[in-house]
């Protein structure tokens, strides 16, 4: 890969040292693992200001926010302020999946204040050009996507959501068969284009075309999971696997061409099919890094859907999945706000680090030790410091601020009843 | 078990039928379940009003929320108030876990107020008469322990947590090797009291009287784990395991006296430990219910601790625990207001119905498929009726409820492309 690819190359010449330091791994074993394909780099030097981010383990598990606009809520002010608030919550990546309003102008919008990588789903542009005019979107054309693609890769999207797996059998399968049939957006606008023109999904038969563009700008293609369950009912059907497979080919492919890839994974997935689809994924996918929606685990917990997603993505993330991707509380229900943004980062936060104290993360298990050897200690200052959120910690401890134990326990403390 | 508690036996033979189809499992599989003490029923006739409540697979997983004052916050309206939140979101049980004010007084508002089984920490009554005079607690008598389990046996409650399996061997072991020593308060009392008086736990020693108190009012002993690990560093160690095994052969002592029991768990525990530690504490308590709390898979998740119960709880009761005590989002910081108890057992249940899907549980996985039924219809009515919170549904519909979509996608809805 780093023959393949100047810029990674270029990239871990100049910064592959200081980065093995930061995320505690050898360089050999980063080097070792960018030339796989096990860890992909997400910079698009058009992308000015971003912090090039490392996805795949052994790299530490990192999260994604997904933002932006919808046709029925448009603000880019309120756009901005869910970055700002994805950012503090300690999102690594954002995606601008915005589908209301002027996404050319959004975008870079969004580009310019990002210091993290940007994901987007080209098709999304596209279809909006059609569906808001109330036009079908199987009148979308081929070199129309390529030119999308082009564009966003030229603005300086760090990578993209190309959902090149949904075949037109599978797309079939998954209509006739399902619960839910097909819940991906990109999946659903691609399986009615290839409905209406007899025809295979273009992402998958120019996707010769999409490599030479994605490499001039180490774009890295996120090959999107367009038939992903929705229900855990539908979840480990034939529509799901034979997407994985051909997702699983066309990552190899872009490997040869010097293109870094990830893989989306589900979705709906029940507790005990969590692990075995993550290792049979990352199996089927030559160990590409692996992007996690959730999994949710339950189909009941609209308004708490991060906490249905923390539950998968923590098994998830220990059975191999290297980014998790936010579900918020507003999940199934609209669009999220601020306060959603920040929940649902801090949920994958807790997911991924849960994840990483069991695979053994050094940096993880000293995290936790020191701040038991803080509540040792009745150290309320090392404790806040330690938190994954030291704010609600000194919200939520004012009224009681002077006071050496907590509201909860009072002279009832364990710790203090035993000095 | 039924031939050797009455109370248990007449229940089963006026309420065993209706119980068994409400749980949806065979009435023999109940039966053989009480018998053998893998299923108990939380039901103290003194407990006016109260809905009899089974605990132990294959009878639905089940949630307990801890309600209660402290030394610092101390309002009897609040707490009633706080039930009131409890019993809307979901809960099955509650405890009540009061340290400040008027104890006795408290306890009956509670029992008063309670439709559900209540439970206790006995110890904790006794230790206020001495904490808030600031004496020792080590001044406690054995009598006086054994008088507050039968005033609170008379006045209705129905399971009580007593930590009869916290050794002198065990309790000097946790001091001594952990990095956060013991966490529990009742763990911590108890091991003072020996400490100081040089003796062995009088939960332990007295364990033939308390089996005498308990029998006559069917008090369910919540065997406690006064050990539990209170830092994923301490999670398995030695005294961790050496009172479980003491737990063990407890339960076995009271099955044989008539009298139920469950076994509670940890604690901090890292996720990869979690499965290994629940299926070796239900063998070595010889399959009595397993009431968890959390377990929780980080450390530095306080503010958020109901997420990482969540996580831990899931793959807990996926494992066989019985029994999730709820975790709030005021974990390790103050006592739970209304909302935090609302959120922590909405994340409890989330955590129970993700088990239950994963175990098979028919009624768990109806409600899925239903709920993924009426997503496929856009039929929002059904789906607010079968999500877990009805409320929140709704309320975050309520500015595009005239839409078939949600606003989240608008025009770009998924499953509308396909129609």
């Amino acid at each position: 890969m780093l023959e393949k690819n100047s810029i990674l190359r270029e990239w871990f010449e100049k910064q592959g040292e200081e980065y093995a330091h930061e995320e505690d791994i050898p360089l050999q074993e980063l080097k070792e693992g960018l030339e796989k394909g096990s860890i992909v780099l997400l910079l698009n030097p058009n992308h000015k200001g971003v912090k090039p981010t490392l996805i795949g383990q052994p790299a530490s598990i990192k999260v994604n926010a997904n933002l932006g606009t919808s046709p029925f809520l448009c603000q880019m002010e309120l756009e901005l302020s869910k970055l700002k608030s994805a950012l503090k919550a300690g999102t690594h990546t954002i995606m601008d999946l915005s589908t209301g309003g002027d996404l050319d102008e959004i975008r870079k919008r969004f580009l310019d204040a990002s210091p993290v990588p940007l994901g987007t789903v080209p098709i999304y542009s596209v279809a909006q050009r059609y569906l808001s005019k109330g036009r079908d979107v199987a009148l979308i054309s081929e070199d129309e996507i390529l030119e999308e693609i082009e564009k966003q890769a030229l603005q300086g999207v760090d990578f993209m959501t190309l959902h090149c797996g949904v075949t037109r059998r599978a797309a079939e399968s998954a209509k006739g068969e399902r619960v839910l049939g097909i819940v991906s957006r990109g999946g659903s606008i691609l399986a009615r284009w290839m409905e209406v023109n007899n025809r295979e999904n273009p992402l998958l038969t120019r996707f010769e075309d999409i490599l030479g563009i994605c490499k001039r700008y180490n774009v890295v293609i996120s090959l999107g999971d367009g038939l992903r369950p929705g229900a855990i009912e539908d979840a480990g059907d034939g529509a799901q696997w034979e997407e994985v497979i051909v997702l699983g080919e066309l990552a190899q492919r872009a490997k040869e061409e010097g293109v870094q890839v990830m893989i989306e994974g589900p979705g709906h997935v029940p507790l005990q099919m969590v692990v075995p689809q993550i290792k049979t994924m990352k199996r089927i996918c030559h160990n590409a890094p692996l992007y996690v929606l959730g999994p949710l685990t339950t189909d009941i917990a609209a308004g708490y859907d991060h906490i249905a997603g923390a539950i998968g993505g923590a098994l998830a993330a220990y059975a191999g999945a290297d980014f998790l991707c936010y579900v918020t509380p507003a999940e199934h229900l609209t669009l999220p706000n601020e306060n959603d943004v920040y929940q649902g980062v801090v949920a994958s936060l807790i997911a991924a680090h849960s994840a990483e104290v069991a695979l053994g993360y050094e940096r993880a298990r000293r995290r936790n030790r020191e701040i038991s050897v803080a509540r040792r200690d009745l150290d309320w200052e090392r404790i806040t410091a330690l938190a994954l959120d030291r704010e609600i910690v000194k919200r939520r401890r004012e009224r009681f601020a002077s006071k050496e134990e907590c509201a909860m326990c009072g002279e009832f403390c364990a710790v203090k009843m035993l000095r």
